[in-house]
């Protein structure tokens, strides 16, 4: 922080030694704090998916899923942030792999989990005693403070994307985590949860939960979505995954979507001040990111800064898994969006 | 009104006169008011069915659909309130028909209204301009204040239930209405509302409305769920239809709900500060409710007064839809419930 | 209900003869349910507070305060409303008084209450054990299932104006009541809420609740809003009484405001889809009400229909003390108002 | 982040090298990410009140209040947050200085912003348009994107302490800032604010807004509301700021809240998963935060990291104002709150 007076003026040379030494900072050396737009230190970035893919591989043949956080997982670290294992200020993005047959144990934290299964079969996830069996395309909910573990009962791996808010909450000095006191918290049912699993019908009884009570989304139903979208505007077939218990986002930090860019569209520029991370989960095509271009196939990860101009371009049909701190930036009143090209 | 004092002392007769000739009245003559639990009007009752139906199909015969009111229906009259064609004292129940070919003019009103769909085919409702068909076991709403109109386009006629909150809106002297001013609203597009008919899944920029975006909920969801909930307990296969947008009622004074009693199963009893209609759409059985007992087939309509106690009992696997008040009470801090027999 | 053909055509007669042996009502044949706007039963109507008052002297000394109801109240019978002991259809508004010593004993119900403190002194009324002492001018509220009791330690008698839901609770059919087990409550401590009468400060740990914290709202703070608001504007110095807890009415179902009108002014027109009964506090003055004038002046009362074009007009500085189901319109989204002039 | 393998096992290491040059980042490395409880950087710390109020008088004298960001301020550091200028990893806290006579030019910024004045008279700040005068104790708000500049018109200085959410805005890539075009917004009305100036009265027609329309909370307000609460419970005399509109905090983001600690007394323990800053206003005495303890007195700042267990202990009567991040997190349903020891 070392300040010094640019004129070397001594009066001035010796005022900012003795606020330096107070532990003050004057504002009007402040540079890049009070900026007209937000300067994000994330950058634009891609993950190559088959780099992953190879990585996660090996260390599944290297690594025991019990070495250290319960979890085989290689998180992404955005080039911007100083070495942090984040891919956004807000946003923890990685890629877990369970070898045929593991278990990783059960543990509950403050922060909120999501799961996009990208390949692989025969996997539960449980929450909370529900055992949410796990298919390619699935999202599937770990809501803040809910025992979960992961079951593979399968001959093969499976590999999946794993969503967030861990920076978000260890910048909020907010976390909390407990391993399961005895290793694994058992099951109570199977797919529980999706009695909540008919739009417009709620179990009676139900009252409104910040998180929601739908912990998976299935894969079936969000391509049909997406097929509907497609046919009332190809160039916005977008949606949001949405807790049907109070209609807002699955997650009070996390918000989900789903895009599907056919071949040869592109979708409508605009900007947010919002931190995004987008899994290619099928197709090919390339992101628009203020002056940067992303090239991306299946399996890719890539971040979205804040108040960067976002427009996608398909090669062939995409579907793209959107995770965002929206719902933050709306809840705290900070959000603005910025339509930057109409359609 | 006419007070008069029981002791016949002069000075009493003459303060009760001078009370009344200043359009006064003594609380402490007042019986009936402040009573210990609610003492409803409204009697439980059944409509029959077939009655309704043979009655209806007359009116078909000699009355135009544009007689008056624009809609050819009969309404429930609850023999407790005198005289008004109310089902309770907040829900209008009614049966309504329309003919092969014939169409219902465009109108739009402050009440609330909902369908549900008894028999017939080649129907849609049109509201603002999205034209929703019709058929079997649907819900269909026609929220507050949107343009409606009913087409038949089909070579027999259709039977359906109409649910609406008439007499609260009557009460609360709030009525608005309006005839469409050119007679027909026209035609913007088909279903369209279906857009967000995915479980979870709210198209992008969505923002929630008090009234449900989604306005049919189609019969084969309907089934499916209810199929579901009775594999997890029969005795409460129930569920409340909602407002994707907020997990709310599908319309802020009307709550709707189905449910499913397979033979020879009854449900749990209960009361609540609320009160309800209901359609049998299918099967028989009965319902007790306080110390009546209402026998029923497909077709009947029940009315359950305020702070009864009701069960169902089923002889035939029996579905029943329900629309209640209870978004009322609650949405004032009014609603009581009691379940009276544990599960 | 007898219904009967116009054209006396038999089949018709016949038709009409069945519907109505089956308690239902043809929808064609309903008059003045639909309407355009709404069509109030109830009238504009002023009562008058010297003939009131003279008459709660004259039961002071013939009615003892526990001959029935436990209060010694005169409601307001609005003559539109058949007869009915209601102000407007959802507003009880009475005059209630204590004489000298006297005490009402204690008891709940889900009805909400107030009272406006009109001329006396030496009363507490106590609300689950909080006893709030009541001046003139002094809004105190009895919230919906709150125990609450009068109690009066002064050498002369004090008249105060009740506002309560009754008729809506009644309408609602959720009326529930009990008297105290042991005929009082008991004092746990004096004007205790008003740890809460601070503007823009709550006590540490306060969490949002349907009814106001703040149980009185005292006259000295009231006239000093109306004279800071004259000073602003001095047509429409007017607030609303919020609870500080949540920023919304005082009372789920009962809205209640405060209008200072300088002596020569007029108030700004406007109508609205909620009824209103005013008390005239202080001054002198007249309403119109669509076609009607309501010449008024200190003590009066005054029933204000839904839907009715509004303005006051002073002849001598007047303060109006509203209260009004609008909380109720809104919470149902059934609210509309108009402004009929500009300021 | 350099990786290695404690094992040297090569093909270890390997793996961590091509881990590495993909950008990403084994969890099961991780430390001190997924902590049993918080693990705050920030530490808990205490500003020097005297050596604050010299450094900024010097500061007047040799910086001008133009000199960069607008105004003449010193930021506390925080010690444990690496250099930034955040007394909190959420919020800023700094000491403002403006001389006699100065004017501070008019900006706007998405950060929300508050100001405790410490010492002075003769300044108002102009709120888009609103001149609000400010006197000692008093608390002033300038929300979110509203115009605001700092006019003197004394011939002393005034000190005030600043409270915003910078770091918080920070991290999530909000910042928006716009300093005015003409340099200064101009005066509408001087306090105009205050007409929300009373407890539980809102001006008609106010809707709810995430910011409080009072702008200013006067300290004799404040005084009687802490002497209030002194009388009923010595040792928890708090109160927290609301936001009248809607009875939440004062702004979105940061809550403010006053204590009274009379001499001799200490405040009950407890830890939340919040951050806050203190200004002492006035006494002194000490706070006890986990194992550390800050001896204080007026004019001090404090700094209190997120879960640690705090209590105050008064040598002399004190108040001390707080602000607090707890509506963030509470937004985010991260908040949660452990009472040490019982009252």
């Amino acid at each position: 922080m070392a300040i010094a007076d640019e004129q070397h003026d001594p009066k001035m040379d010796a005022l900012y030694r003795d606020i330096e030494a107070a532990e003050l900072f004057p504002l009007w050396l402040q540079q890049g704090v009070l900026t007209r737009t937000p300067r994000p230190k994330a950058i634009p970035y891609r993950w190559d998916g088959g780099v992953i893919r190879a990585l996660v591989e090996r260390a599944g043949e290297l690594v025991a899923v019990d070495r250290g956080g319960d979890r085989r997982v290689l998180a992404c670290v955005n080039p911007g942030l100083g070495g942090a294992p984040w891919a956004t200020p807000t946003l923890w993005a990685a890629i877990q792999y369970l070898k045929a047959g593991e278990s990783a144990p059960s543990h509950r934290h403050s922060p909120s989990a999501l799961r996009f299964v990208i390949d692989g079969d025969g996997v539960s996830t449980t929450v909370d005693g529900d055992a949410c069996s796990m298919h390619p395309g699935d999202l599937v909910l770990t809501p803040a403070w809910t025992w979960h573990e992961h079951l593979s009962t399968s001959d093969r791996p499976m590999v999946w994307f794993d969503g967030l808010d861990i920076p978000l909450v260890n910048a909020l000095d907010a976390m909390f985590f407990e391993p399961h006191p005895t290793g694994y918290d058992g099951i109570r049912g199977h797919n529980l949860s999706e009695r909540f699993a008919s739009v417009g019908r709620l179990p009676g009884g139900v009252v409104p939960t910040p998180s929601s009570p739908l912990l998976v989304y299935r894969w079936g139903d969000t391509d049909a979505a997406l097929a509907r979208l497609v046919e009332q505007n190809p160039r916005a077939a977008s949606f949001d995954f949405v807790n049907p218990s109070n209609g807002g986002p699955v997650l009070p930090t996390i918000g989900c979507a789903m895009h599907r860019v056919p071949s040869a569209t592109s979708t409508i520029a605009s900007r947010r001040s919002a931190s995004r991370v987008f899994l290619v989960y099928r197709g090919s095509g390339r992101s628009y990111v203020d002056d940067a271009t992303l090239e991306w196939q299946a399996g890719d990860v890539l971040a979205i800064p804040s108040w960067t101009k976002l427009h996608h371009e398909a090669d062939e049909d995409a579907d793209l898994f959107e995770c965002t701190d929206a719902p933050v930036l709306r809840a705290l009143h900070l959000y603005r969006e910025e339509v930057l090209e109409s359609d």
